[in-house]
């Protein structure tokens, strides 16, 4: 099943069920107004909105609508949880050379809590402050949850994803390294992360969702031009071991999201990155500096990851970075 | 005005507005159900709610019913965002030496991204997951925002304070420097915060509430033996710039709860701790070793504002800590 979030009147927008061409959507908000609705019972939820997208399958739905990508929020247009993981082992790598610290990686994930009052959708232009913070994207997969009990195992755990999403962690890597130094994660360096369109269940994957990971490719082009297509599979901790270590002395509540980190493959200088740092860092490596430059106002980002069918299962994440509109209240 | 939340099926409870005497609550969900819904909309909602306050102090309300503080939840049971600052300077500088940390204190404020998705009552029980975590209490102040523009200045962020509670952010303090070696913050050290059942607004504390900082002691009892009653007023940074430094790169949803960190004041010898571990730490310094354990299932802690006329503007926390009720789920 793919559902997306229609843009609305309402802070968490309009849920409805996708067709398989991403053609029609028909809303469902008879059922469940939002998302997070859904998620509060997605047991009988998954059963109630299967019959609806079978119904829209078979073809005869009059409340069908044609479906765009600029219609669509993000999928959670907000969540109470947002938890961020960094699990590919090349990515953790590169970004401790690149930033000059001790390379954390241990055999616990690296997770962090974000920013989940507001995810942008994957068209909207986005707003940051300044370029002088180095304005970067970060391609990731996600999973959403349900609720998920205090102190659950990693076998347990993997039966609490129910939904798979591709993400943008926008990140400002001037102020990232300052952040890191105090030890306390991230505020200012990690702003509103975007998120693709559809949100689709696990098994819509087929073999594209393989050991509790996304086992696809995730494209990425800056300003038109193929920057990477690292792919999932890669991931040291399986979103099931992320879920489980997030789990530890919380329950998660539904419609928590768990992110991968920026996809990383090692054999980066083939298939590119999922974010500009780790670029950055391989030129470090290679040429003694880094050379590429952050994003501007007015550049754009594309990620698209990839099916075996050749289709993105997620839609398409391509919009721009722009100065604020208003000018800051001081 | 004093607000609480009434526990009810509902996950975010039912408001009311509560007493000068703290007796009397009057539910206001015919205005709005939630502080959450208040909140989105507070400048129309302190009017509204502020003559319903009114009719309650007058006497003759028969809607109002009885209060107890163990039918209260914590003012907001849920949050968008939850962004906790460390703003004592004598608190940072004890913990620095008892974790074997370099001080990160500098001119920026510190804060970290923490759950928001639940936040405890001040009575029920807290459920945490093993006593050999180190399981700490924090004694805090807070504030909860309505929406903040990105970039917001610090005089202008002052106006956007709207209410103030009384925490306990629970800490695991033998994974809290595992975490914070890493850079990305914390996770599994930092489960579910308590708040005291009312939130006031600035005003009802009338010197107590002085650059924007909450200036009243906090007191804290542990297993019933008085362990610390340190002032708000020592602030470093105040809640403005807290505010300030938070929507650097985001906006603040409404409802945004940020918090003090650890109450301390440079005469921690004389006054106490807020927190175990800075207790410790004091040890540390005097003894040459830590001698005070962290919590035992079964221990309590009382935290309890006193305002210039001996109550508590916050009401009370006093709750015990246990072994989780239902096994984990492997």
């Amino acid at each position: 099943m793919r559902l997306v979030t229609l843009k609305s009147a309402a802070p968490d927008g309009r849920l409805a069920v996708l067709s398989a061409d991403h053609r029609r959507a028909l809303p469902v908000d008879d059922l469940y107004p939002t998302l997070q609705a859904a998620l509060d019972e997605w047991n009988v939820a998954l059963s109630r909105l299967g019959k609806r997208a079978a119904l829209l399958s078979g073809g005869r739905c009059e409340a069908a609508v044609p479906f765009e990508a600029g219609a669509a929020a993000a999928p959670l247009p907000r969540s109470y949880q947002w938890l961020d993981g960094s699990a590919f082992q090349s990515h953790g790598d590169l970004m401790a050379k690149v930033f000059h610290i001790d390379n954390p990686q241990s055999d616990r994930p690296l997770m962090y809590q974000g920013m989940s009052h507001q995810f942008l959708s994957g068209t909207d232009d986005v707003e940051l402050p300044s370029e002088a913070d180095g304005i970067d994207f970060e391609g990731e997969f996600g999973v959403i949850t349900d609720e998920v009990p205090m102190g659950v195992g990693v076998a347990a755990a993997a039966a609490h994803i129910k939904l798979l999403v591709q993400i943008n962690d926008w990140s400002l890597r001037t102020l990232a390294p300052i952040e890191m130094k105090t030890g306390f994660g991230w505020i200012q360096a990690k702003p509103a992360c975007s998120v693709a369109p559809i949100a689709v269940t696990p098994e819509e994957l087929g073999g594209g969702w393989a050991n509790e990971r996304v086992a696809l490719p995730l494209n990425v082009w800056w300003n038109g031009a193929r920057f990477g297509a690292a792919n999932g599979a890669a991931m040291r901790f399986s979103f099931a071991e992320l879920i489980a270590h997030a789990a530890r002395s919380r329950r998660l509540c539904a419609g928590t999201v768990i992110g991968s980190g920026t996809v990383s493959n090692d054999n980066f200088r083939d298939i590119g990155s999922s974010c500009i740092a780790e670029r950055r860092a391989i030129e470090l490596l290679d040429e003694g500096a880094p050379r590429t430059q952050y994003m501007r106002f007015g550049d754009t980002v594309r990620m698209e990851a990839s099916g075996a069918d050749g289709k993105a299962p997620f839609g398409v994440i391509e919009q721009r970075v722009v100065a604020p509109r208003l000018a800051a209240v001081r």
